[in-house]
């Protein structure tokens, strides 16, 4: 299962240097793993506010290959590395659109937490089977 | 009562036109104002914290009037315009440290609202006097 | 003359107040901005790259009507208030979509300006009438 | 050779989670590493503006450990991990303080391009030696 999501770069994405600025690959692939999880049956703002339960991330990697400028049209595939009950690990591959030039690669890892406590906590059962996970 | 305010430009707040993108300066006056709160007194966090109200911003104007660019120190001078017990009006002058240029002018209105609700509520009563207000 | 453009709400836009930071609306503005410009027929990434003229703001107010939150989708309705050889100026409607909730009302002001001394020009006169301006 | 610095969480880079978005430790750690510069006498700014050399971001990893709040001080204590003339690898610890908890971990690896073309390139022959490089 992979999931695609497009994102247009904002003039507000870029810095000085006329690309855009890092911190921003990041945000997209959060669009992109909301996106994700929505095409798995998972509505990631649902969860926060039914479930109580919201996804925090514990790791981020991100490698920059070419980067990207204003206006440029990218797309973002993402797919799960890996999933428990406590923590999912997504992949991201970045590229530009329509010449499909690889952008970036990254990667983030997740633990579920309660939404007041901060602390650590289980997907919710119900949830579960839309990761493959049997319990 | 004035309160005076210093950022550095963060290379992450330019933009493709090598100077500081429009919208940080909205960012800059919050930080302005929450400085000028704890000035008078009052503490921001502990106010959204303990006494369950937030600030929240319902009108905002900024008239620039010279770019600001990266590594700028910016002073941000910030006053109450006006102030009922549920609203108040800030304004701000920001300029370029040390050269005193004139960087951009704004104007911040907000209304006290309960943090859970997020309905209209009144400045908590404690922290009136904060603002020279009587009751 | 009016465009509408769509965003969908990022987590990353949404402040510890559990709504949409108010500096985003301006970022939501922009991208208007640049997509009422391509309805009329004008590249912005291809007139800085070409002609070597930026848009630059000189003037912004937001009037905030409800908060928006993450996942909505919202539309952004753009129309051209007035526009001279050296001065456009924007409004902008922001609603929730689909129950078309009024959001926030902007207007934005702009000079022409070189790209690289900053300094004021006038919008090349292949693009003026674009805009509806004779010369 | 490390240098510290400092941020106090700004209330834009909160999400709705209550906490600091995770994309801005990447904009924290960019403030060390032009802190850093500066302390072992390397303008940054100039360096773009005069040698037309521009740091790019090639690789990021963050770890989250504790999450910062609106209104904390953090610290960022900055280190070169690796050098070379084409090549810099930066590492950073950021605490709260002033109970020092350990709030998250990076690092950051970047190339010298030239600004114009974004090209690899060297870092300036005169600048070596402020990193302990000989030629």
């Amino acid at each position: 299962m992979t999931s695609h999501s497009r994102v247009r770069v904002r003039y507000a994405e870029t810095d000085q240097m006329g690309v855009v600025y890092h911190a921003n690959y990041l945000v997209w692939m959060e669009i992109a793993r909301v996106d994700y999880c929505r095409a798995i049956g998972l509505n990631y703002a649902r969860m926060e506010a039914e479930d109580g339960v919201v996804i925090a991330v514990v790791d981020v990697k991100c490698r920059y290959l070419c980067p990207a400028r204003f206006d440029d049209e990218v797309e973002i595939e993402t797919c799960v590395l890996e999933v428990h009950s406590r923590m999912v690990h997504f992949g991201y591959e970045m590229r530009r659109m329509p010449d499909l030039k690889p952008l970036a690669r990254g990667e983030t890892k997740h633990m579920f937490l309660d939404r007041v406590t901060l602390l650590p906590t289980r997907l919710p059962a119900g949830h579960r089977p839309l990761f493959g996970l049997l319990k």
